[in-house]
């Protein structure tokens, strides 16, 4: 399965407009590169929707957000929906501030996402409406872990299903739910957290594989989810003692440039739950 | 020719104002660093037309532009045209959006540059006033290859002569103009179109090498195309199995920071046409 | 002394709000997870103060300011200082343009700072309310030497009194003074400065070292200059023939995230003066 799905990624080359943070743009961008797509950041409201227009997906990320790329988050989000380009949410820090989590309450009402991809406090906050997010880690408390995962799928799927989006928290394990189904990754390396972006990384690559398989979304998802985490493994065995963070991030981009579609079908660790 | 003109920059120190996108302004300053100058970034309407003051040369790079940005490019370009300071444009996108191809066509009409440069795509945006850009790379049609050199100089020519400025395109074949002479450059690895902003850098190490350069323009534009294209030749070399589009960008920069104006002069691969 | 002082990073965690510039948000987050802390970057004035209350300490960076985010500095530096929470400044460039002057003079009236950190173009630019600074580098004229180093002590002694506030002036010697003591800190490499943001980086990493350490702050700052100037060198170690700035940058951040107190205690060169 994951195959056909990478090699649509490379093959087509999916254009992706990124309305995201000032911290990780260049990680995205390259990581962007990396997998095969090709990236484009524009967040100003005077270009926002002509970007979406000339774009095959569109990835929404609230890090750093501000009054001025709030409005193109929400005008590009829905030019994309009447174009039907994909949309991809992630919700960095929401429950932090009220200014992250009413963005992000207004943008799933007003736009239609293919997919929201975020920690798990993240992803509880948009179900509550407050949360327990301090920063943009997940708070211990939340972590998600095999003894309740039918729980954190359940979860999931519930909200995947009022949604009627796919829906990605990712951590430890990772989840992927639509309504009906779901699959969880065991695919990735703890020290991936120590490496700012990941995650913005991930939601970018996120939609690359969403714009190159639009009648596949939970299965693109997957697919990006198990390759960002099988990279942060490729990326890890190549450590050295004297490598860090810094480096670590770069292994893994370096890692996603190298990953042919059948190394990520052999490399990948999920199963249907 | 080239060795003089590299040790000027290595020698002046050229402090450049870059008005430029968040996505690759560190490489824009690791860049300007590695090659002998020194970086300022500073965009706010408050404040560019005094820093343009202080420094020596002025970069105005149009990726991620918002209306506030703008207004500074304006105000900045016109100061250093004032101060007599060389003024380089990157038309990042032009024609990927209204507000970024009238931004580049009135900023061509209000402020004098010193050179263009962009990708075929883009400059040709800038010729006619609208363009096949799609996203940030060159569109495939457009692609200048051996077989129309010809044609593309005399293009690059007349569009340096109606604006009487260096022109650079860059691409698998650079070339730079002015409106009496062109010089072709055969250096660069196809690759580095798989790192972000690499045209973002060359913009960067142009403005500094124009800027130690006053006299020389067309010389010391071709002198940075020459060196980063090498630079992308060294780096590959440089390129285990396990290195991807993330290492090769830290290698790039690298080989611009060991860059000798001798070595320099030995490998660069150019022509008068 | 150190290995405590780190010891108390590593363990507490700190999570630092930063409103920093854009060029080098990327360095400081990666530099916050190497030493042990968490990053979070937010300058929007809609939620400036909220995300300050969620955090333990604040870093104001002023380069690449804007009329946006300068409010953003007032606010949330008015809301940490009711908290009780540490805030550091670092004054990027101030003395090129009168915006960053006002902002900053006007910063150090309307906030208590816990530290101030800059080269000493920018602190002189601090105390006399105009100054040298060109670009973001200190002036050669400025340059602290062993030779009249008691007299640029007694300058941040004299400084440090009349801001009530800890004052870091980072070079080639490093001085932390408050207003009866002073260290000066031996350790770094002056490559350093061929690496963008490393200042931005040490102002970053300062903020974790005192929100860790909130009743020792001269001592939290001097931990903070010698761990960066010894991962400067243990970086500087690892440098090949073919390494520049841009591997040195990841190397520097490897190092700290690699650094043990033990380690750190053992390697800084400071003393009392």
């Amino acid at each position: 399965m994951l195959t056909e799905l990478f090699d649509n990624v490379r093959e087509k080359c999916p254009l992706i407009h990124n309305i995201t943070n000032y911290v990780t743009a260049n990680d995205c961008a390259n990581m962007l590169l990396a997998c095969g797509g090709s990236p484009i950041m524009a967040d100003d409201i005077g270009e926002a929707e002509e970007i979406t227009a000339v774009c095959g997906g569109l990835n929404i990320n609230i890090g750093t957000l501000n009054q001025r790329t709030i409005s193109s988050m929400f005008a590009a989000g829905k030019r994309a929906n009447e174009l039907g380009h994909p949309v991809v949410l992630d919700p960095v820090g929401v429950g932090a501030s009220t200014l992250r989590t009413e963005t992000a309450l207004r943008l799933l009402e007003e736009v239609k996402f293919a997919a929201i991809r975020g920690n798990i406090s993240e992803i509880k906050t948009l179900v509550s409406g407050n949360g327990t997010t301090k920063g943009v880690d997940a708070d211990v408390s939340d972590k998600v872990t095999a003894e309740h995962l039918d729980e954190a799928v359940a979860f999931a799927k519930g909200f995947a299903r009022s949604t009627k989006t796919v829906i990605a928290i990712t951590g430890a394990i990772d989840i992927m739910a639509d309504g009906e189904r779901a699959f969880c990754v065991h695919n990735g390396r703890p020290e991936m957290s120590t490496v700012t972006g990941t995650g913005c990384q991930l939601s970018a690559l996120t939609a690359a594989f969403i714009t190159a398989n639009p009648n596949k979304p939970l299965e693109a998802v997957t697919a990006a989810v198990c390759a960002m985490g099988l990279c942060g493994e490729i990326a890890y065995q190549r450590m050295t003692e004297a490598d860090g963070n810094a480096s670590y991030r770069n292994y893994i981009i370096d890692a996603m440039y190298r990953l042919s579609p059948a190394e990520l079908e052999k490399g990948a660790r999920f199963e249907v739950w």
